[in-house]
Formats: C-alpha cells, sequence, structure tokens
C-alpha cells in the first residue's frame, strides 16, 4: 500500500494511493498516519478495506506521509562513494545523529534556507518507517519492526554542520529540513530495500544517480544496530545515508540558492519537489 | 508556580505543588503539563486558580516534568571548569546535540544501563522549558519563550558517545537515559538563572558542586542561538550542559553500575533520585 496524508499543514488526512493513481480518504477508518495505524494490526486493518469504498479525495497539498515521528534518526556517510567524495573514511559503525522532527514537511513544501547560509545542500535518502516497538533486535528479526519506506530530503547546510562547533545537529536541523513522502510504501511492496534506484535532480540537472545497494549498512543492520542504543517505536524515521553527488563533494562546491528547485526520488517509493526560498 | 506530573507512566495526571508541599490535581482544568498549558495564556489560566479549590493527589510515582516534548536539545561543554576536565577547551559557540526524547524519563524513576555499557555516567543540568514558538528571537527578548526550569539529569554513555564512531547521539539517547523534573518550576520563581547552586551525588558522595553562574553561554543566549538554527517549540526541553565533576573526568575515571544510586538538585527546582539497573 501506498498511505499518505493530503491537506494543509497541520490539517492533513490521512489516505492512500489506489492502483489506479486516485488518493482516497482514509478518514473514516483511522485517525492519521501515525504510529497506531502503521503497527502490524493497523496496517492490516487497512490492507482490509476495499479501496473503490473510500470516497476519492481531490488533490491538494501532500503532507509528510507520516505524523507524529518521534525520532528522525540520520545515519552518516553510508556510502562508501559518498565518504569518499566528502573526503572521509567509512566509518567502522554506523554513524548516528539527530534531525529535529520541527524539520519535517511535505514533499513539496517549499524548504526555507535559513537566515546566514551559505552552504545549503542537498541529500536524496532511503527513509525507513518504524512499526513495531524495537529494542535489542537481531539483524535477522529487523526487517519485522519496519512498516515501510519513503524517499527522505535530508537538506543540510554544511558551515552549519561542520564549521560552527562540534556536532552535525545544528546544519540539519533547520525548519524546512526534512522534506519526507510522498507516501509510506508499505514493506511487502518492495521486494528488496538494497536494491533501489536513487536519484536527485538541481533545476533539472541531475546531481545524484545512485542505488541502495551501495550503501555500507544496510536497513536489517541499522534497524538491529540502534535498537541496541535506544528503543525504536512505531512512527520514528530513519534516514539511511545518501549516495554520491551532493555540492559540498563537487569541485567547486555547488550550494543552493533562492529560487532553485529540487526533484529526488527513488524506485518505487515516488517523488518530491522543492522550491527552496531564502529566510529574509 | 510548580507544576508536575504525577501517576504511572502513560497515564500521569497534570498537576502542581502548594505552598503547603500538597499535589494538587489540575486534571479538571488541563489536559496534561504539556505545549498548551505551559504556553503564556496556559500558565495564566493555571494561575488563576485557587490551588485550595483543587482535590489533593496522594503523593505516587512523580513523571517527567513536561508531556510531548517534540524537542530535547542539549548544549556541550558548556562550563568552562567541565570542558577542562575532559580534555576538550570551551567551544567558540554552543555545542548542539539532540538526546531522544524517548530516553525522557520522571526523576526517580530507574535507569537503565545499557547492554554492553562499562561508562556510564551522570551529568546534573539546568533545563529550560519552551513555552513559546521562538525563532529567530534576539538574546534580548529570549527569556519571553520561557515557560519555566527544570532539574535535568543528562546521563550519558562515554565510550558510546565517543569511541564509537562519530557523533554523541549514541551514547546521549538510550532508553531512561533523560529524568527531568520532579518540577517545571516558572520562571516568575527563579530570579536569577545563572545564580543556581547545582549538586549531584554517588552512593552519597558528592560529586558535582557547581552553579549555574559559571555556564560559558547563558540560557538567554542559548535559546537566541538555538533559534537561528531551528524553531523551538512550546515543550521542547534544553539541557544546558554540566558543572564539573563527571566521572569520565575523574583520575581514574569512575562510571556507574548495578545499584548505585545517584542524588541530583538544583536551588529552587527540587531534586532526583535514580536506581541504576543494569540491562541484562
Amino acid at each position: 500500500m501506498k498511505l499518505m496524508r493530503v491537506g494543509e499543514a497541520g490539517n492533513e488526512k490521512p489516505a492512500l494511493l489506489d492502483a489506479d493513481g486516485n488518493i482516497r480518504d482514509l478518514s473514516g477508518h483511522v485517525a492519521d498516519i501515525g504510529g497506531e495505524a502503521i503497527s502490524p494490526a493497523g496496517l492490516a486493518k487497512i490492507a482490509a478495506i476495499d479501496p473503490n469504498s473510500l470516497p476519492e479525495l481531490t488533490s491538494g497539498r501532500i503532507g509528510a506521509c507520516v505524523a507524529g515521528t518521534g525520532k528522525f534518526i540520520c545515519i552518516g556517510l553510508n556510502f562508501s562513494d559518498h565518504a569518499a567524495e566528502t573526503g572521509a573514511t567509512v566509518p567502522p559503525e554506523p554513524v548516528i545523529f539527530m534531525k529535529a522532527t520541527s524539520a519535517i514537511v511535505g514533499p513539496n513544501d517549499t524548504v526555507r534556507i535559513p537566515r546566514g547560509s551559505e552552504k545549503t545542500d542537498w541529500e536524496v535518502e532511503l527513509g525507513v518507517v518504524i512499526g513495531k516497538t524495537a529494542k535489542y533486535v537481531s539483524e535477522a528479526d529487523a526487517l519485522d519492526y519496519v512498516a515501510g519506506y519513503c524517499v527522505s530530503h535530508d537538506v543540510s547546510e554544511r558551515a552549519f554542520q561542520t564549521e560552527r562547533a562540534g556536532q552535525w545537529t545544528k546544519g540539519k536541523s533547520c525548519d524546512t529540513f526534512g522534506p519526507i513522502g510522498p507516501w509510506l510504501v508499505t514493506k511487502d511492496e518492495i521486494t528488496d530495500p538494497q536494491n533501489l534506484g536513487m536519484w536527485l535532480k538541481v533545476n533539472g540537472e541531475t546531481m545524484q544517480n545512485g542505488s541502495s545497494k551501495t550503501m555500507v549498512y544496510g536497513v536489517a543492520h541499522i534497524v538491529s544496530y540502534l535498537s541496541q542504543f535506544m528503543s525504536l517505536h512505531p512512527g520514528d524515521v530513519i534516514s539511511t545515508g545518501t549516495p554520491p553527488g551532493v555540492g559540498m563533494g563537487m569541485k567547486p562546491p555547488h550550494y543552493l540558492k533562492d529560487g532553485d528547485v529540487v526533484e529526488l526520488g527513488i524506485e518505487g517509493l515516488g517523488s518530491q519537489k522543492q522550491a527552496f526560498v531564502a529566510d529574509r
């Protein structure tokens, strides 16, 4: 299934995309696409509904594909060739950092370049949405705790991230720096999360063109690994790292400016398109 | 006012501590001590209630003093003498990192030492609770966005934090590593947040005995600074750094083990007491 949230920010309705590409209103059945709806029981309940019985929604703004995210966890330097382009070596175990959940927006919302930014950069990433509380789980069992996948844009301000005193958080957590969606695609539709094409364009020019098959640490390993440190809860989102082609890796570096348009997508998970506008 | 939450985890009732030290039930007036209740309008509404008109609650478990925290932001190395004891220099601007909100627990709840931990450490910190959305605010105006203060225990696993590949998150975000409370003390009761005694004992022995007056970056500066990067929302908690005396700074280092008891407090904000128990 492709689950989504449609409507103005803060007033989205839960919905699903049917096989014909129509948006169907789920608000008569679930309160939101949040932790409860994407639990195994919640997904089974939605799967039992005949999409044709649901009212069609005329298209409108698409919100973030999951509501009530408690943790937005990111994996750094998780593609060997991306690590190389940033001058870093592949870490001996996953690098974890957090993005503020207040950065989450819809897939096509305007991204605001914060005041003082000179190095706003792009990163197409595979997002993993947790469906069941996970603590100390094995790699073999890890995918049982995953509800599905989505496109995640880990927008990053490189000067804030690396030149403004320790830790990456301040370059990753700016408002609107976390578009997720358009859909939460349930895992039954994704045969192999480690073999998905990933792409990103800036003003129509392809900048990233990779695949999740070159991830250093795969989804199952990441979920298991994270769960050794902290419980993962339904609705938590993990952004699993970006393939090569980010702006900071170019010679000379290339950063986003007011008026730029970024499009990105992942095979089977849909695409996003954002206008970048400078905060004044 | 001293606002608090009393009851079993997940079922706490909002309450206040009256001038005689009695716990008074606020559940007839507010849904929870969360973003709405601690907004300026919410606090004014609570302040207008005669505490004697509220039912008394018999004491029970005390929960985290604020519910629905969206961001749990920490400031690193924010006391010059703490920076020195860890071998670090004072950063040229605040170091920001995130603690998972899933780490938040009540002030006297058991803290679980995670599997594989060998370096679980303590840090008494002044917690700042946001009451009004703050973005691009000046230092002069910053305290207008603060609802109040609380004791925050930034429990830390030093090996996870610094020896397990990049970024501090994984040593800061373990379940139960974020006791906050017992109370959210509204800012009108705290004349000067930069002059509060702070202490911490392990098994009755004093380990930290400092004051918020030796903070490098004070509360107003921190709130203003953070708001340049991201919106702060009502219910967000900022843990502002720890004075000297942590276990990793001792010679030899001293870490917490199964069965240890930690007590900590801040002048005017109450105290916490936690048993540390190893996860098996």
